[in-house]
């Protein structure tokens, strides 16, 4: 568990109305123009000649100016009594989308939902380059009931000096089944997949998307790369970087006009990076729809309830994608 | 992961009007006078001589119409490929905090909290006799962003065929703890929190309440008897009964007044029906208020970032609470 000092707010702030006055800031630190509003930028795609922290960019990435880690902290123990604790120790940056405040990827050109993706390798493979890092976890939060507080479409990236337990646990499974099959889960999965064929939801050259057989939640989907990788920093910019675009707006355009821009997170899951698990592991996109609210049962179980058969979640995916991009129903 | 199908609806009632239409519903089946838009009852605490599923009753408690699970499942096992699934078997149930439809736990006499709690064991030990079983879990909603689907104050009960996983962690440190040290985790954390007391919420004779050391969330709080027992089966109704309902209603009574009525969850995690983890495991009630969203972060890492400090949550809650019951700061 992470205690994030740097987020640290007095208790009252938890009321509702100083909730509403941060929902009513009006001034987007996101937006072209505000750039001084941010901390300064770690990586930006921009017009020839314009400059570091002005207009001219039209995809931008700073550091959270709301960091839960920081590369600076000491990392040093402190124990107290049977517990101890650690200064969480990592970089937290923001990656913004596009310079248009209200074009969430589903309006955004194919091109920019490219140059998205290219800013998501850019700044994996410079995390991963850290030595005192372990894993680099990118992630988009979309609508403020999934978490969002800021509108301007953006995603973020937590790159960290642990392995998160997600990971631990999807990492046993996938080891078990490499010993006993000798071939990777999630090479096997995406196979069985395309074979049932009704859990898929849209596949092109490179990627497979499909609606996992054990959903958490309604419309729970998953985009995985054809191509055995353990590493999202290894994903081929020539071959797999458009398929992933196309993969990823297809989807997430498919729930934002199916059904009407609901509230979602996505995560891309990568291997440790210090791990050996080239074999073990397959990164992949897993897609969240924020439909249903994890509760009692939830919390107090680790169990979801899913009211939605995915194979139900996938035709109607697929149908809306089939539709768009003409492929025969 | 369980899929509901007996709450299966249709890819489109999750658009925000349908949600709207919902929440708009203005006839409430748990007030007095429609007993019969429920299941009938199977406990009520009610008026002498008042007819079952009548009005007279101060707690009841009727089957979930919107069960997850059914006892009379068939819990056969079917294979798909390499997927395997079977019916969820077990018991859903509703238990209507009291015929008030406004009156949240912080309003109601602390008679009527008890009542609550005699309801809560009662269930819990009729369901702890089905051999079929294998868990009861009880829990409260309080809220819709926490999940809370109609207003009318109501705990859940999932009486289940499988152990979740949440406990097989717990149980798994609770364990090592024991192997280790001779000692229940739980009693020793009690013990080390008491010493500290900078995380303690409220202490009567029978139940320590605390923030947990790495709580998850902003006002996390942890109810637990200082009586060594793995279920909370065995709660004593002459000693412990009363404590239980007063640090219950106290604690609720804080986070109500202090941060203007919150969404939570609480759940009692108790010992799963048949484990023999008599000195491993240590019932209590976990608490967690809807503070904060778990976003792509939590869900990609299992981690939770927490914007406050425990202390500075205890410290909140114990003040208000000192200066209602008259202790000295």
């Amino acid at each position: 568990m992470a205690v994030a000092t740097e987020r640290a707010r007095r208790p009252d702030s938890f009321t509702q109305a100083a909730k509403e006055a941060v929902a009513a800031r009006d001034v987007c630190p996101f937006c072209p123009g505000h750039e001084s509003m941010t901390p300064p930028e770690v990586l930006a795609y921009r017009a020839p000649g314009s400059p570091a922290n002005g207009e001219g960019w039209w995809i931008r990435v700073v550091p959270n100016l709301y960091a839960a880690f920081r590369l600076e902290a000491d990392g040093q123990e402190r124990r107290e009594g049977r517990f101890s604790q650690r200064d969480a120790i990592g970089a937290c940056e923001v990656l913004i989308s596009s310079p248009d405040h209200r074009a969430p990827t589903p309006l955004l050109p194919r091109r920019q939902v490219e140059e998205i993706v290219q800013s998501y390798v850019d700044r994996y493979r410079h995390h991963a380059q850290n030595p005192a890092l372990e894993h680099v976890l990118i992630l988009y939060n979309h609508g403020r009931p999934a978490g969002a507080s800021l509108e301007h479409p953006h995603s973020q990236l937590y790159a960290i000096n642990l392995v998160p337990p997600t990971f631990n646990d999807e990492l046993g499974g996938a080891r078990r089944f490499l010993d006993a099959q000798a071939g990777c889960a999630f090479c096997r999965t995406m196979e069985d997949e395309r074979a049932a064929g009704s859990r898929i939801v849209f596949e092109n050259d490179a990627f497979v998307v499909f609606a996992p057989f054990a959903a958490r939640t309604p419309f729970e989907t998953w985009i995985m790369p054809r191509r055995h990788r353990a590493s999202f920093g290894e994903l081929d910019l020539s071959s797999e970087k458009a398929a992933f675009a196309e993969a990823l707006q297809l989807t997430l355009t498919a729930l934002h006009e199916g059904l009407n821009d609901p509230p979602f997170n996505y995560y891309i899951h990568s291997a440790p990076l210090k791990a050996s698990v080239d074999r073990d592991y397959h990164w992949h996109l897993e897609l969240i729809p924020k439909l249903s609210t994890a509760a009692g049962f939830e919390l107090g179980t680790g169990m979801w309830i899913n009211v939605v058969k995915p194979e139900d979640s996938a035709a109607f995916l697929r149908d809306r994608i089939q539709k768009k991009v003409g492929q025969p129903a």
